[in-house]
């Protein structure tokens, strides 16, 4: 079983588009829905696909970031899944900041969300353990039975 | 002596205009200036006229937050003047919301710094104090020499 759920509140100052275009370039295949109530707007994107995940497998290592990157995903571990977040601003301008909390991303995070049978097994694919940054084995892509 | 500087960092997911539309609300008839670096964008007024803090009165009271921002403003103020900050998210919605600090507002702070010979005198004439929240002295506009 694998369920990601990726979410972003929109605030009132800012511009959607922009904030379409911090997502894409995480998450260059996805199609975010907007959900608006009275007082919020979310944007919104929900795929089983671990590929989704792709780009910022391909990105952690590009920024070579993966030991930080370790330490962020193992913080956001449970048994049933994964949560952590990113800087909304700095995946605007393409780049990959773990935030540990909210108050760290100015005008709020991009939250991922992944419900999983094997999470650690996630960890180990999208940073694996290194040494001086390069990791010490690359893993294929996981699967998970729906 | 007073010197009024209102400054806020345009995030790159913000819209200008509508960052623009918050100031105004505060501040309806400012001029905000931009000031772009290569890494960031502000946005910045600078006013030597007391009454560029007319509308910031007047919401002052129909909000009724009178003893809260008298809290804010006193905690602001220095022997050189006073410098508090508003939540940009609420001046987009007309409202009034005081941040103790940059960390409190992830959503982005409007900066107010003010050099002024007596800034008591201003936070008096801003939030005086109350009874129940009604004031118990209302003061004229202050003046400073130039």
């Amino acid at each position: 079983m694998f369920r990601l759920t990726i979410e972003a509140v929109i605030r009132p100052t800012e511009d959607l588009e922009k904030v379409l275009f911090a997502f894409r370039n995480i998450l260059p295949g996805s199609h975010p829905e907007t959900r608006s109530t009275d007082s919020v707007t979310i944007l919104h994107v929900e795929s089983q696909s671990v590929g989704e995940l792709s780009r910022l497998h391909v990105l952690l290592r590009r920024e070579r970031i993966l030991d930080a990157a370790r330490r962020s995903l193992f913080a956001g571990l449970s048994s049933q899944g994964l949560d952590f977040s990113l800087n909304r601003q700095a995946a605007f301008a393409g780049r990959i900041s773990f935030c540990g909390s909210d108050d760290e991303s100015p005008l709020g995070p991009i939250h991922f969300s992944i419900q999983c049978s094997s999470p650690a097994t996630l960890v180990e694919w999208l940073a694996p353990k290194t040494i001086h940054g390069k990791p010490l084995q690359e893993l294929p892509t996981p699967s998970f039975n729906p």
